[in-house]
């Protein structure tokens, strides 16, 4: 695969791109998303495990939300990774991830996950590079593992937002009453460090075996069309199906 | 409160109901539900169980599906309760039952719980009336302390099907390409346990401190509209909020 470089990819829509046209391509391969996750659920043969990562207000919570709302509660589960409990600081990096993991017949989003343990704990030189180097080849293992022993496959996101529109969100969540619960003092720091995060995740991304999804993520109607165009075509080369009758269905009361 | 007697209570709506009116009106609270769900995750302040019980093909399944679309899958989880693991078995009946309960911000869907514990167990005479009694106390128990401990308001639904229509919807399942996979030869051996499984779970009802909610669901319509609604009002009663800004969001890059 040829090395990804973030600052030579796209944050934002093809100029020809028209918003309300993609909307209703989104929605349109929301409902179909719904239809087939029924059906991977039905015949739990298979599981999907959804990564979500990107800087903080690429959308994370926001595709979660809208690519996967017409997927049964029962069907697709979200999972936050925070700053780890003591519990799960004294286990393994992977110790608490692997707990998360899909079962058959489920998908599962990762809003941030192990790759956190890579670039958070880098920018802030937590760990070093020999530590990272490590970690990175654990977690192409685990990767691995997950798809050949548990019939998963793995779609990671790389919400790609630049940082002049990532200043703008942050601003917006102050004004908007319905995002100031999201505004994090945190948050304004870690802008700071933009570069070096940069910079890591190319690292995460290039260094990793399965491939990863870069999303032009400045306009929330674009970021949604484009994951949802990915998690459908996965979806649809996987053709689950119902399940046909067991027995002839011939018992009766 | 009076003691409940299911055979006493309607299982299909009333007369002058209108489907399409009440579809309606469950696509409006549908949405309030969800938007009432964003609030209650950003707050964090209190979280909300909800029990879908019922004979096979009741349609809880169905309720987790429409009620809770337009809640996020970060906010809103759902849970089946199987036949426990042998792990599961080897600790008390509560044990993987307490694993699941919701953190504060979350709804969780209990689609069977624990009340299972002291139906099916029973009905197959698994259990004897004395252990019967005692479990039903530790539920009691349980259920207190979530409520008092964790600020967890616990809904549960009976979902109140007659004994025909049940055996039409079983039916059902053999004949429907997308329902076959539900078709189970068991569900024709406990239909014929009807009457023992009406006994057992009006004892269940009405020995359980915590009240329980007993929805006509005969009709899909009519059903989805009844638990919608109250989840409407509990969730309208809790009256959740965006947390404002904390710190009068000052900060800045």
């Amino acid at each position: 695969m040829p090395k990804i470089i973030l600052s030579k990819i796209p944050t934002k829509a093809p100029k020809t791109a028209d918003k309300k046209n993609y909307e209703k391509k989104t929605d349109d391969l929301v409902k179909k998303i719904g239809e087939l996750s029924e059906k991977l659920y039905a015949e739990r043969k298979s599981s999907i495990l959804i990564v979500l990562q990107g800087m903080d207000a690429s959308g994370k919570d926001g595709v979660a939300k809208r690519v996967f709302r017409d997927c049964p509660p029962l069907v697709v589960d979200a999972y936050a990774f925070k700053r780890p409990t003591e519990e799960e600081f004294a286990h393994d990096f992977l110790w608490r991830v692997h707990h998360q993991t899909p079962a058959k017949g489920h998908i599962k989003l990762f809003i941030r996950s192990h790759y956190e343990d890579i670039l958070i704990q880098r920018v802030h030189s937590w760990i070093d590079d020999k530590k990272a180097a490590q970690r990175l080849d654990a977690i192409n293992q685990f990767e691995k593992m997950l798809v050949e022993n548990n019939e998963t496959t793995i779609i990671k996101f790389y919400l790609h937002l630049s940082h002049d529109r990532q200043i703008e969100k942050l601003e917006e969540r102050k004004s908007d009453p319905t995002k100031q619960w999201k505004h994090n003092d945190a948050d304004w720091e870690e802008t700071k460090l933009w570069d070096k995060y940069m910079r890591y995740y190319e690292a995460a991304i290039n260094g990793s075996e399965q491939p990863w999804v870069i999303v032009p993520s400045d306009q929330r109607w674009y970021r949604n069309y484009f994951v949802a165009q990915k998690v459908y075509d996965v979806l649809n080369k996987l053709k689950p199906e119902y399940p046909a009758l067991l027995n002839g269905g011939k018992t009766k009361s």
